[in-house]
């Protein structure tokens, strides 16, 4: 998917929601442990409740290898799923030596028809480029993140500027606004206009609001551009805005709530 | 498996050698294509001609994902197969925040029963202490990768010292070296000395012998410990020694050669 394609996405259902698929089997509704995959119903039922709303989903990797082998099985059906006009972020955090790099930007985005895939940038240069060479596919490098750890080593203190400044110029030079995103955790607003100075034209996936205690009002002031630029992650509290029979009214309910209050903001700048 | 235990059988075997499982599909000898699971019969067939000369394996598991669900199976199938007396890597430079990071650890340590994990930590302390909490399990966390990109973030300066060097020291203090290795590349001779200075007693595991160019008598020289401390990985160099039908007798021969020149070392010091 272009960027334009995405920003045209997000002016049509005046939304940049992005729906984390973090499922977990321990947290799914007790009804559903019935069925033959109760991840990929739970999932179909929020992809069903919210596609009109969020303009891309993200599976997080981990809920899903942690089932075996069961799991990729949710996983794929899960992505063949989502409708084609949404943005797919494998949320993977992959990050490896050149040629091993190579395999995972295969395996994302040929094996499994990913539009885009997270990347932990820690090993450099040759450990991103393979993500680049894709046409219409995107990486999306850690810029910084929304977790108490980012202290330890992405605000280690250089001569001029921490490290996570540093990484950030580093990147964008390495690829361009049509196949580089940045993720900025939400609850980094102090920083979130001094990164968007940095790359002004770069989508940033930003995770961390709710849950985690982030302002969507805050993140698009001082994170929106002339594309909007953001695709804001909301995960738990869509997922399990209820445990009962409900769930799937109940998350749509959540995701309506951001997307209005995204519409809201649209209308601002 | 314990520290003490590694070290008996590396006394054993008077080997430190870890074998890299990094089958690749495409570099297989053509004969073994007709095979049901030419990947699972190729490493059989490598663990066969190895085991008696290698203390570890460590499939780079992004070989695997990047053949979909086959290439879970024929992973789980191989890990199965590989003699319980040897130390099993994960290499998977897995890393996310703290809830997601659990769910990796559980991945590899219970859902697949590896021994260890490569771990990323550029997302910080609560990215790794997920995988400290089981008996018997390591995380081995980045210290200094053998890659060319390791330049561009690892050795970013700080006040007083480069950031692989504050990262190694900081993550110490997160585990033990009954918990907690850590990656340091064989290309990296200039820098082994000062590491096994900063962590003693931590067990590291060393790529970059053979294709990468490394050198196994300068990585002992400054790397070893009073319990050998560590684990020096060779994969291209055994799995693909052949391409024709010779290539399990070809794997041993390399492996001999080197096994051989570990115990050599070994009597050194």
């Amino acid at each position: 998917m272009t960027r334009t394609e995405l920003h045209q996405q997000m002016l049509q259902k005046q939304s940049f929601l992005c729906v984390g698929l973090d499922t977990d089997i321990h947290k799914l509704p007790k009804h559903l442990l019935t069925e033959r995959d109760p991840i990929l119903t739970f999932n179909r039922a929020i992809i069903d409740a919210t596609a009109d709303l969020a303009v891309a989903y993200k599976p997080n990797l981990a809920f899903y290898e942690t089932l075996g082998i069961r799991g990729w099985e949710s996983l794929q059906a899960s992505l063949e799923y989502i409708p084609s006009d949404c943005f797919t972020i494998a949320d993977a955090k992959r990050g490896d030596i050149g040629n091993t790099a190579d395999m995972y930007a295969r395996a994302f985005f040929k094996t499994y028809a990913f539009d885009s895939v997270t990347v932990n940038p820690y090993m450099g240069k040759d450990s991103v480029t393979p993500f680049l060479d894709y046409e219409g596919k995107w990486a999306i490098v850690l810029g910084l993140t929304s977790n108490p750890g980012a202290a330890d080593f992405q605000y280690f203190e250089g001569h001029n500027e921490k490290l996570y400044s540093h990484a950030i110029k580093k990147m964008a030079s390495w690829g361009s606004p049509d196949n580089m995103m940045f993720v900025v955790g939400a609850t980094r607003a102090d920083e979130f206009a001094s990164i968007r100075a940095m790359v002004p034209d770069n989508f940033f996936l930003v995770p961390g609001v709710g849950a985690q205690g982030g302002s969507l009002a805050e993140v698009y002031k001082h994170g929106a551009n002339s594309q909007i630029g953001l695709l804001v992650n909301a995960s738990r509290s869509i997922l399990y805005a209820s445990s009962g029979k409900d769930f799937a009214e109940a998350a749509r309910a959540e995701a309506l709530r951001l997307q209005q209050e995204m519409a809201a903001l649209m209308a601002t700048k």
